[in-house]
């Protein structure tokens, strides 16, 4: 599972920075989280392609944060894309949707919208789900949780076999996690299986102040994506403006007991990333201050 | 006055080729024609303002030349520019704009809006005008035609002294182009002046197949900006599509006498410009492919 920043600058982009959007490809899907300005050629120097099964989840209807989605829109249908795109969001996505596709066409391909209503599952599948919460901004915007399904441990053959179970449809039930009988005797996933491999989990903060209910969200996350639009010494403006320094994602990461943190969304006042950088650090170790194109790679464990 | 390429690519962005817009610098005064997405981000790469004077003139209501404008008015909203923005493009761009500014809130400085409705003169002042024909394109476009106003020539004092005009309110008039009675004489500001300056020229050719009428506009320009989306061997494609090919592009160049022509709007199938430009330089031999932030200056003779 890579994560890739396509765009990490706050209100306005800058030439190091473009603006805001991350991506994550999860085998054959993309999962997008915003959509800036100028996204769909950050993707094409990423070289994240235009035609995978996707879903986008915006955070909140701030140009930063949605104004690439008309472009890559016509991108793909210029590409003649025929799969559904999924497009999550605030309410007034549809209306934002409608607005630009009556100026400038529709798109040529089915675009399925969604407008979150309330916090909680907002996606669910065998493999992962989506959970959203209301962030604390000027507007109203979505954090967003991804969290994988645990997957049964690997299976030992071997181990199969000394305990008499015969190969065939019984090893399946045990490499799915289920319990099965053997004359008499129940044999569970876990005798023939190393332990179960958790999903991963990664929370993206979008635009907020600190958001307790976000800390709740984020407890052990693989990786927490959090804004950091100013430093603390503008701790103030932060608040007001529905933003958070530097320091307090990192105690926020610190709190929630996160494996990663990445800082984003800075504002352009902090052309140099390592003063941000030593902010953070002192209060929570293991954090980077995403740049355009940065990519983690999110490993099972 | 220099004349900046932000934006050269064709219908989608490439890694080099950003969406279409160019930008002209008269004195303290901006001139942009069209507005691609990303194409602020272009502009602070470039160096070119967001406070100055400006007025933007938009060849048709596609994505890859209008989806720049939203978050170039809202950056501008940010910086708290107070001066008004004129844009000037096709019926439906005060739809457009009414539209993504509904989504994401309105412009926090005057924005006025002319939808051009027949060719002719769309903006005339004492120091240039700027006219519009219509393009042939799938939609409703328009090239745009820039002529700065022809300036008298230099002024001698020497000159004027020795034909005894006092110095003082008569040398103004002189040196405004006038003519003036000392003791029942006719002086003439050509007989105290140089040749008078011709004013320069500039044509936009916007996404048009080869248009006569552009042909005729273009007569004499210092500089003609001419699409060329496509080859020859596409020729068939490009008049579909409402594009010009390169050869095309320098037919024209030759046919109106223009001093330079640039071509712009490459397909991201072309990604060597040598090989777009040595189709057209037999042709034309003052012809330079764009590249994104390419800049002429252009001197008044």
């Amino acid at each position: 599972m890579q994560v890739t920043f396509l765009g990490t600058s706050g209100s306005m982009p800058t030439p190091m920075r473009g603006s805001s959007s991350v991506v994550v490809r999860l085998g054959r899907e993309l999962l997008m989280f915003d959509c800036g300005e100028g996204t769909q050629r950050q993707m094409v120097k990423a070289h994240v392609g235009f035609q995978r099964h996707m879903k986008i989840f915006i955070s909140h209807l701030h140009g930063d944060h949605v104004l690439g989605l008309p472009g890559l829109l016509q991108s793909m249908s210029l590409l003649r894309r025929e799969k559904p795109l999924h497009i999550y969001g605030p309410i007034g996505l549809v209306q934002y949707v409608k607005a630009f596709s009556e100026s400038l066409g529709a798109p040529g391909f089915p675009v399925v919208l969604y407008e979150i209503r309330e916090s909680g599952v907002i996606f669910y599948s065998e493999k992962y789900q989506i959970i959203a919460v209301p962030a604390i901004h000027r507007v109203t915007a979505w954090s967003y949780c991804f969290i994988e399904a645990d997957r049964p441990g690997r299976f030992y053959p071997e181990k199969a076999k000394e305990l008499g179970v015969p190969k065939g449809e019984l090893w399946g039930l045990l490499q799915d996690g289920e319990s099965v009988m053997v004359e008499d005797r129940v044999i569970e996933s876990s005798m023939v299986s190393g332990p179960t491999r958790h999903g991963r989990k990664i929370v993206y903060s979008g635009d907020t102040a600190p958001n307790p209910e976000l800390v709740e969200l984020s407890r052990g996350a693989d990786l927490l994506i959090h804004e950091s639009t100013f430093m603390d010494d503008l701790a103030e403006r932060a608040q007001e403006d529905g933003h958070t320094t530097a320091l307090q994602a990192a105690e926020i990461a610190k709190e929630a007991d996160v494996k990663k943190l990445v800082l984003t969304h800075l504002s352009s006042r902090y052309p140099d990333p390592l003063v941000v950088l030593a902010e953070a650090k002192p209060v929570f170790d293991n954090v980077v201050v995403a740049e355009d194109f940065l990519e983690l790679t999110l490993e099972l464990e």
